[in-house]
């Protein structure tokens, strides 16, 4: 077992692999708390922030943020932890990359969208622990980021108590988990532990599920989507379909009606935005919908579950999205 | 009953209707026949075609065509056909505006897309004829037809003999029926006659909901949809609602396989294609979703069958026309 929690070690070196919008946001919250921070990222955005530091947009508000950089995987030899943030289809490849250069103690933390990247890590041979991810940030050119809303985080293993499933209400969170969340609420990080990262993960996957690729497809922003009786209807469907496979997967998820009323305080929450999946396709670019839509549909083929809204959906997304690259 | 037949009599004035790319093919051929033709349709395209005559494009080779034209209704006093070809959501108004001003023979013909026009016009008075029509052509300025493909009709009557329902293989076309058939075929327009239309109505409605709006949705042509075997399978999915509605409606349509098929083979021919439905929303227009997989939903409602596929495509056209018309 790795010893993460020794309060009187040097600061802990934390290096963000994948450094978008995500990891700039939470690199940069650790790093101005005072922890040593590598972003690894694209050369664009990696050689402006380290001729200028990372332009750090919030509220109107702007200021310039130092951290290390690297384009490639090397400074993941010196990671305490590493926040893993590559896009859900580069989860494998990132993983074979990153494998081999861990130290034993290392910690991984996925913070992806979708459900099962822990999986897809484990499976290359890295025990990561899950997050899910609450902000609102994009990259607005090199090295600039902006932050437009939230900024938390929810993290723990992925099935609970690591080998073994955790019993309902029974299981603890792990010390790992509780020494993330140390380093994050450390920064200003509002980060919530749970012993089983699962639902969590479910949660926002079906909001996903319920906005996302009907903003894509139909540039709309989510006010107008939950004014319409005739898209709620579909959004409830799609919302159904996804808590009958997470049930069917032993997931202890809140009900449709639950999942259905969240969804609906989101939207008229955030009634001006529209999906991270719309705006990959207006900028051209593949979205995540293999990990949202596309995953709900193939657990539900494997687990006997039908998803014709969820199908429906992510065809239409994946020829939009072939329609947008010109692939 | 009018006297259409009169090989002897004068020629006959075919007043087109709602003069867009349709009425104006149409129209133009007969005219070159030496039938005398009236255009009705927005000032933009009458004036142009008033002061420049018809621009007829078609197969590269341009040619003018001198019609009447008029931007009111009052030309249809002097109709004996009139094609009518406004958009299905004006049906109704325009049927107002032209019932009281038609000639007791005249025989108004609904060269429309959906497949409920001639009991929409019927409940407004006029007892059309219908028609299908099977040509590729669009405005493509003022009085600048563009034709690129066909120009063939099916015309019929509506449900078979007027005022009763025609018995499968007993009837025979109505005399008006055939007069019109003359009518195009004299001016070298295919025009395929039926005793009940119904049923080739239904043909090109199950063809558009298979593809307009899916195309129109992802921006996408045919080619890439009918090599995609998810979309393969929503679109067949989609032709089985539609056969479903229509059987249950009493329309003696081909079954699913032949559909499918007939689909696969039309998209194969038209790979480089995109719908009218697509056309319009990338122009920024609203569309035909309620006369088309809207309408097999409606229908689909009252006749209790599902059509979840139809009611996804349906409800996320409407808010795409919303996002691109701004209302």
């Amino acid at each position: 077992m790795p010893v993460v929690d020794r309060p009187d070690d040097r600061p802990q070196r934390v290096v963000v692999f994948g450094a978008g919008a995500v990891g700039c946001y939470f690199g940069a919250k650790l790093a101005e708390a005072g922890t040593p921070v590598t972003l690894i990222g694209r050369a664009a955005h990696m050689d402006a922030v380290r001729r200028d530091g990372l332009l750090f947009d919030s509220g109107g508000v702007q200021r310039r943020i130092r951290l290390d950089t690297d384009t490639g995987a090397e400074s993941v030899r010196k990671a305490h932890w590493v926040l893993f943030c590559v896009k859900t289809r580069d989860t494998e490849a990132a993983a074979r990359q990153i494998a081999p250069l861990l130290r034993p103690d290392a910690v991984v933390v996925s913070l992806q969208n979708g459900v099962d990247n822990v999986e897809r890590l484990r499976a290359s041979g890295i025990d990561a622990l899950g997050a899910v991810v609450y902000v609102a940030a994009a990259m607005a050119g090199p090295g600039h980021l902006r932050h437009s809303g939230r900024g938390d985080l929810v993290v723990g293993e992925y099935g609970g108590a690591r080998g073994e499933v955790a019993m309902a209400g029974a299981a603890q969170p792990s010390a790992r988990t509780l020494a993330v969340a140390r380093l994050f609420e450390g920064a200003g990080v509002p980060c919530r532990v749970e012993a089983d990262v699962r639902a969590a993960l479910w949660d926002k996957l079906v909001a996903n599920c319920a906005f996302n690729a009907i903003s894509a497809l139909t540039r709309s922003r989510y006010g107008p989507m939950i004014d319409d009786a005739d898209v709620r209807r579909l959004m409830r469907e799609t919302i159904d379909e996804c808590v009958r496979v997470a049930h069917a997967d032993g997931v202890a998820l809140a009900g449709t009606d639950a999942q259905y009323d969240a969804a609906m305080r989101l939207g008229e929450a955030m009634r001006e935005a529209s999906s991270s999946m719309e705006q990959d396709l207006s900028s051209g670019r593949r979205t995540e919908i293999d990990s949202l839509n596309g995953y709900v549909c193939r657990r539900g083929e494997a687990l006997g579950i039908a998803t014709p809204a969820n199908r429906t959906l992510t065809t239409l997304v994946r020829l939009l999205e072939r329609s947008v690259t010109g692939g």
